[in-house]
């Protein structure tokens, strides 16, 4: 079988591909597990060589996911099964709001309408985020019965996918589900301008041996799941029956929900024998501001019961960050 | 100012131009009570003769609210309000689906750039409806609270459409709010293939002196709101400011929870003198599971709170039926 990733060159992406290729197998269209003979990283822009030593299963492909025919163009076999990770961050959409709209609106009808048909067999695994949660009423902790009231666009077109994801595997034109994503760390790379890249530059940065300036309180709480867990979880919900998931094909990942205390002191004990950069505060009244809007806790007890994965604590991501990117 | 309304020929669209044309003015971009010299009825199809005796300032527009610069064409002044009526319902989006996401996504989408510009103070009243709600986890009453997991079409195209007049109305390109709509009774006329319409036509018809035959048990329990408090709130809806509603400018209108044995009891107390059709049960499997899926309550605090109506009890529904459509 086939497998897309559109977001195919995003952080996720790569690590997703990798995941799928070690495991050698995805339940296809047969409902048992089949081969992976291709993979696909669709992207906006492809790389301007192929990397080295990348595996000659996977092709890399780049295009415009608000361009129907492009989108179109990915789903060329039945036994396809795809993952729709493309998207405009949050802090671009409340910047370009039409951007917003084209990419995540527009590029996800694209692709729900490429993978309809083929019997419904095909699935779909469409990335959600907790910025789908919002607004004034927003309890303690947030989980798959909270209303969603999202206050930015980005926000508003996830839970519009998440809907539509719900309405194409209701009518049989596709076996759809939504992996609603938390706070993910630890981010490798340069730090980006997302309001939460705190939460990955706390540890990436001192690793790094660069000083750290933390724009919120050690105080600020906010669910976070790692990478790893990120991506098994991802192929976890690919490979559960659509019976398992019901009508509400949208699972709040697990998390766990930390302070930035807990994160320094996580850091300082899994890395405290590396030369760490220092660590200051210094709260930034616009980041603290966003913070204050996202939801402090989750809950997730359906994703648990549906076996899906979270690290057992910040210290087994700090572990794993440093196996994976700092040898 | 001039006010449009889609789904002008709908038997909504042309009681909610009535009761405009008789109050004489909204609330206009100025903040101000504006006079109303222009209604558009607007619809996919007009009436093949303009209909006698209609106030000259109501234009009659047909085309395809699914074509954006038919939509656009609308939007012709600064000084001008919109009412979004016009919607596949429930029963055709589940017969044709392309239907309802051209009708009512793609329609609303264009509603929504047309109204965009203007300094954002063009006023905009969506209807949506208590189909937004649905699901195994329904709970027993449904409100502004409530986690929206429609299970048809047409309860997935009217929750994005309370979204996106959120998010329009956040980024400044509108004012909009949606008025969140429970089954609406008594609607005159034939009866029609709604699973619903037995909730008009147990009054409809034996008023008629029809004999009725109701397809779900007396026992059936379901929110429902006269026609007059459904125009009246849609317009009080758009007087209300923008800051009055929050960020949430989707609001359940006030309902009055019923069984189909109150609604039988209230024809008999209001209508006993009449020459009534008799009314027998012989439930409808098939509507009565539809009708299962329905919220059976609702809450609306929020609503009264903001001031809009509903009917003190279904015999001033029955009254004001009588009064309306039997003289």
């Amino acid at each position: 079988m086939k497998v897309v990733i559109t977001g195919g060159q995003g952080f996720l992406g790569r690590r997703l591909a990798d995941a799928i290729l070690a495991r050698g197998t995805l339940t296809g269209i047969s409902g048992k597990a089949e081969p992976v003979d291709a993979i696909v990283l669709f992207d906006a822009v492809a790389p301007e060589q192929r990397p080295a030593g990348l595996d000659e299963r996977v092709a890399i492909v780049s295009g415009d996911i608000a361009d129907r025919d492009t989108v179109s163009a990915l789903v060329d076999r039945d036994d396809l099964s795809l993952f729709h990770l493309a998207s405009v961050v949050s802090g671009g959409g409340e910047k370009d709001f039409d951007l917003a709209m084209r990419v995540n609106l527009d590029g996800a009808r694209h692709v729900l309408e490429a993978m309809r048909s083929g019997g419904g067999r095909r699935r779909l695994v469409f990335t959600s985020s907790i910025a789908v949660f919002g607004g004034p009423w927003l309890p303690a902790s947030v989980g798959d019965d909270t209303k969603q009231l999202p206050q930015t666009t980005y926000g508003i077109t996830k839970t519009i996918g998440e809907l539509l994801v719900n309405d194409y595997s209701r009518k049989g034109f596709l076996d759809g589900r939504s992996a609603r994503l938390p706070t993910v760390i630890i981010r490798p790379g340069k730090p980006n301008a997302a309001a939460s890249g705190f939460s990955s530059g706390v540890f990436r940065e001192p690793l790094n041996g660069i000083d750290y300036v933390l724009p919120v309180g050690l105080d600020t709480v906010m669910p976070v799941l790692g990478y790893r867990a990120v991506v098994d979880g991802m192929i976890a919900l690919h490979e559960l029956s659509g019976q398992a998931l019901g009508p509400d094909r949208a699972v709040g990942l697990p998390a766990l929900t930390v302070t930035v205390g807990d994160m320094v002191d996580a850091l300082h004990r899994v890395a405290g024998r590396r030369r760490l950069g220092a660590i200051a505060v210094e709260p930034d009244p616009f980041i603290e501001a966003i913070c204050r809007g996202w939801p402090a806790d989750s809950h997730f007890q359906r994703a648990l019961e549906l076996g899906l994965p979270r690290e057992d604590s910040l210290d087994t991501i700090v572990a794993y960050y440093i196996d994976d990117y700092l040898g």
